[in-house]
């Protein structure tokens, strides 16, 4: 998700440290000290504006969430839903996706959600998709043995891609939907993104995928 | 694909020997002697009226094509077909799916088609879907290593299911369409069925799954 820099993004982010996460490799390793509770970890890796993150923290209070962007307008508008929704079970950090084996030790993260991720259509930007093996080899690192990634986008050519990517990969696929509305998938959290295309007809895949 | 009784399909069949193979448990692990040649054998299991197989082995002369389906008038139609092609590179079989091992040795079957097979909705009829794993057992010991089972449907259920049923089972995905005639994919050959429901803008799912 591309927004406009946002002017104040920084010190709104820098005002709210019970919310983001300014030095998160000094947590690695520590985030459910952190989190003052030994829940298990759940990240998303694009967090956009936090609709997904935050509707999901506060559906399950006893699992921990991680929203990452790179962008820091975008995160800071993801704290403002934070702030709005108010519960003690989110953190936020400003990181790259493909720097996460510093902030979390291996398997400290039980399951790692991409929704909407930038398709990168150019076959020379495959390796910018965030399921390209090289992100995999990252997550796997930080999940647990049979880890979990969950993923919908809108996006046919990437999930038709990310079906094959996660299959060479190795990784199992434990269920696959594709047309998530139409489906009686239960428990569905609406991204800003998803909300927006879905109610003009257009189809949403998910799958989740295990690593084995 | 369900039709009506066909008056005469029995006798239709037997009057053609060269294409209709009526013991071919006689021919298990001497295809390519019947075929006269060396060349690779690609099976259709559930060929109906026989666009695909007759459409393939009219473009591709160096692979011998065995179509099979367990109903004898479906497979009378498609010997309409074969006898209207008069190419020498088809046989039919009227058999059922699940004794392939009956009638091909073991490798004896370089890849295996399966096209818009019968859905079976319903989870107490999971077992007969083509794509389950009793069905899958059959055709890993009749394929060689890396052996490809190449899928198509219009069926949303039946595909998710096949791509989770496929990955359970330890094959890998090379190469997922889910919008095949909106894509790039080259040299579709079109079944009776396919012709039918695409041209009413159905969505046509493709796979093709390598086992390991």
């Amino acid at each position: 998700m591309r927004v406009r820099n946002r002017k104040g993004a920084t010190e709104l982010l820098e005002a709210n440290p019970q919310y983001v996460v300014l030095n998160p490799a000094d947590a690695k390793g520590k985030w459910q000290e952190l989190f003052g509770n030994d829940h298990p970890i759940h990240i998303e890796v694009g967090s956009g504006k936090g609709a997904f993150i935050t509707g999901m923290a506060k559906a399950n209070p006893n699992i921990n969430y991680i929203g990452i962007d790179i962008q820091k307008s975008v995160l800071s508008y993801a704290l403002d839903k934070v702030l709005a929704t108010d519960v003690p079970n989110i953190k936020l950090l400003w990181v790259d996706g493909s720097d996460l084996t510093n902030y979390f030790a291996d398997g400290e993260i039980e399951r790692l959600y991409l929704n909407f991720s930038d398709p990168w259509p150019k076959k020379r930007h495959e390796k910018r998709r965030l399921t390209y093996k090289s992100f995999l080899d990252t997550f796997k690192q930080i999940l647990p043995e049979k880890g979990e990634v969950h993923f919908k986008t809108d996006n046919r050519g990437l999930f038709e891609y990310s079906l094959v990517s996660f299959s060479q990969y190795g990784m199992k696929l434990k269920g696959v939907w594709l047309d998530l509305h139409a489906s009686d998938f239960e428990g569905n959290v609406l991204t800003e993104y998803e909300q927006k295309f879905s109610s003009k007809g257009q189809v949403i895949y998910r799958v989740e995928a295990v690593f084995q």
